[in-house]
């Protein structure tokens, strides 16, 4: 798969290929089209080569493989040996490219499976959410953290679509507008009082807006 | 298929059928045949019914679907109706278990697809803990929460078995033994420091306790 299109670099979202369940080839090849930069796990990587992706930057500790053969079969590429165990590797992915100052990935397989590498996956976005806009995407969700006030999250939706708001821990001073079930400064708490499962009321843009903790959006569709 | 072991209802655990992705044959296979009561929420009927499960209680709004129908189809089955919103079906049925005086459920068809239900499915076990013993179980992972001290969690591993520890928000005085990386009245913070990937560093008992917040065990397998 390659590009047709004119994609300048570093300003399309770079595309994290993690080591989870494989998405949908559409989705995989959508995405693809449109990045500059795809970095994929070492876990990963035996799968994205069977399937002839063009990879640009390979990150791991390559316990398995060596990985001046693989600079020979995807001229160019870059290798990033991280072989200390303090983070993921997809938290090294995730530091590498705000290290390249790259403003927004997209990153994928990195759910389904193991529940605790998806759960894992899902919640370190919010602690990079100042540094890089990241999304995590699959074939039934896409989420992304928003940032606490000043900032506002808006964004124009469809009636019905299905919007579910997910605390890490306790969330505070949630106010949204144009969901089936808004809150005035409400408080959400993982486990406890979720946001799941809420619905956009109108055609329309959407607001959410936070004052403490770590919230995500999931988009999901079953 | 049925069950050709003598077991005593309300001894072994329940299982709870959720709308979440099918698990495969044989997993739902084990479960069935100690389970003395099958619980199914009504978007999974259909594919539960498709398979020839015999069902004891179905739960749920039935929008789509007339009871009194199933109740001859099922018999003897018990229908209960639960038409509010407040909570998901699953933790319907969750209460509905509590009621019963079931002391312990095992939960399938609770992960996968939409990452916002599998998020809440798993993160709501904690809120029960002191009153049910409930686990979710798929093809990759058994996930459960434990209750702080004076509880201790002891169960015996063998060597290099996966043990993730998922804080829900902040966990404090977090204590473990004989895992690869133990923690000695530490805290684990939900996204930010992780208890994800930990291994049982010899054939032995593990212990875990902790003093504050909720904590799951995942023990989870590619």
């Amino acid at each position: 798969m390659s590009s047709h299109h004119v994609v300048r670099e570093k300003q399309e979202p770079a595309l994290i290929i993690a080591n989870g369940e494989a998405c949908s080839e559409d989705l995989l090849g959508q995405l693809l089209e449109w990045s500059p930069t795809v970095i994929v796990l070492d876990g990963a990587l035996e799968r994205v080569l069977d399937l002839g992706i063009k990879v640009d930057v390979i990150l791991g500790d390559f316990d398995t493989r060596n990985p001046e053969e693989l600079k020979i079969q995807q001229y160019p590429v870059k290798v990033v040996h991280t072989p200390d165990q303090e983070y993921p590797d997809l938290e090294k992915a995730i530091h590498y490219l705000i290290q390249e100052e790259y403003p927004a990935a997209n990153i994928i397989w990195a759910t389904g499976k193991r529940a605790d590498h998806t759960m894992t996956n899902i919640s370190i976005l919010c602690r990079y959410a100042n540094k890089i806009s990241l999304k995590i995407i699959d074939d039934y969700s896409c989420i992304f953290p928003i940032l606490p006030r000043p900032h506002v999250f808006k964004k124009w939706y469809k009636k019905g679509t299905n919007i579910s708001l997910m605390p890490l821990g306790t969330t505070t001073g949630i106010t949204t507008e144009n969901l089936m079930y808004n809150l005035h400064e409400g408080t959400l708490q993982l486990g406890y009082r979720n946001g799941s499962s809420n619905k956009v009321l109108e055609d329309g843009m959407v607001s959410v807006d936070f004052s403490e903790g770590d919230l995500l959006i999931m988009e999901c569709n079953d």
